[in-house]
């Protein structure tokens, strides 16, 4: 099983890390990062840098492909040749899935017109942009699309691709594996559940770091 | 407040980019990844190649340092420099902490004598090895050494690390703005809980690459 992973400039890590954990442990699957070009990606705040030796031009099919988000989705969703790509890598996978606001870039290339969809919560409505019907929850399934809320929702996402791909003994073997028991100490994780004073920094936050995007990019924010 | 995250060949990714995606995230935080030497280092399958600009040799200080696991710890268990810097670098400390096998590597440098500590449960009785007190929790706090399960468990131990050093908004910011709202679709995170053939299984294969790797370093494994 061929998995490619697409990594870019200003990933949010563990968007990545998170599914990258689980779908590496599957047995059989080869998994791989691709990167717009090969060579050196940063994240988000600039502090991982990470080598990747495979780049678009040279991945051209895969099983499952997983695009992870972060803020430097802003741009490629305006990069024709990622589209592109996208669009045509689409056609060789048995599902296609993103975690966080990788699902803009999936329905920026057109693939989730009229489907139902999710991605980070402070960024949902912005994926009926691209004709896709947002959903509130953790990952929503529609055909071979499988779209994961914000960053740590790959986690969940993946062991359910895990499950369906290798069936139950494999996925609660790499649960196990990576000790996957969770206990937030907090209880706001959720936009429905934390205090609306938490909701509303973060929402600010994100609205900020977006119009400073858009206007570096000369896009409408 | 200055924060070092070990890193090294043979890491499992997930251990260091869980807490990362946290602790880089509060407020006047700086996060620095440190390595044994600059340069790349492999993660344990080889997947992930990561370029870290900091040597042991050049990181002399830090509030907070956390000590990621994987089977690299292994090696690092003898390797005497790497001991004496946490050593060293844990006299500056006002918290050091660890995921998974991380723990191990603390209590090799003597830093968990006669305390409670966790760390992946299937290497948990390994801590009494170097006299420290295992104890089956998500995460252990014994004075100012917090140690978390395996792999998933440092994004726990870090959110609660945050609470703790920049107060209860700023942890709930982050586990809103990294959605950590987890489902995990299957319910063998805790090998308490796994069905029985599944920890065997799990337990197998550590054993196995704990047999190989200490065959290969011509230790006892």
């Amino acid at each position: 099983m061929e998995i490619l992973v697409f990594v870019f400039h200003g990933i949010t890590a563990l968007d990545a890390i998170g599914p990258y954990e689980v779908l590496a442990r599957m047995p059989g699957a080869r998994l791989r990062f691709v990167a717009p070009e090969p060579g050196p990606i940063l994240t988000d705040n600039q502090l991982v840098s990470w080598n990747v030796e495979l780049g678009i031009d040279d991945a051209r099919g895969a099983d499952l492909l997983l695009v992870p988000g972060g803020f430097g989705t802003r741009t490629l969703e305006h990069d024709l040749a990622v589209l592109e790509w996208l669009r045509d890598l689409d056609l060789t996978t048995r599902i296609t899935a993103s975690v966080c606001t990788g699902a803009l870039l999936l329905a920026a290339a057109g693939l989730l017109r009229d489907r139902q969809a999710t991605t980070h919560w402070a960024q949902r409505e912005r994926l009926r942009e691209h004709g896709a019907l947002p959903v509130a929850k953790r990952w929503v399934r529609d055909g071979k699309y499988a779209t994961a809320a914000g960053v740590s929702a790959g986690i969940d996402l993946a062991l359910a691709l895990a499950h369906e791909l290798c069936g139950r003994d494999v996925a609660e073997e790499i649960q196990l594996a990576i000790e996957y028991d969770p206990e937030p100490p907090l209880d706001a994780g959720s936009p429905e559940r934390a205090r609306p004073e938490i909701r509303d920094a973060v929402l600010q936050r994100v609205r900020r770091r977006d119009a400073a995007l858009a206007a570096a990019a000369g896009h409408e924010p």
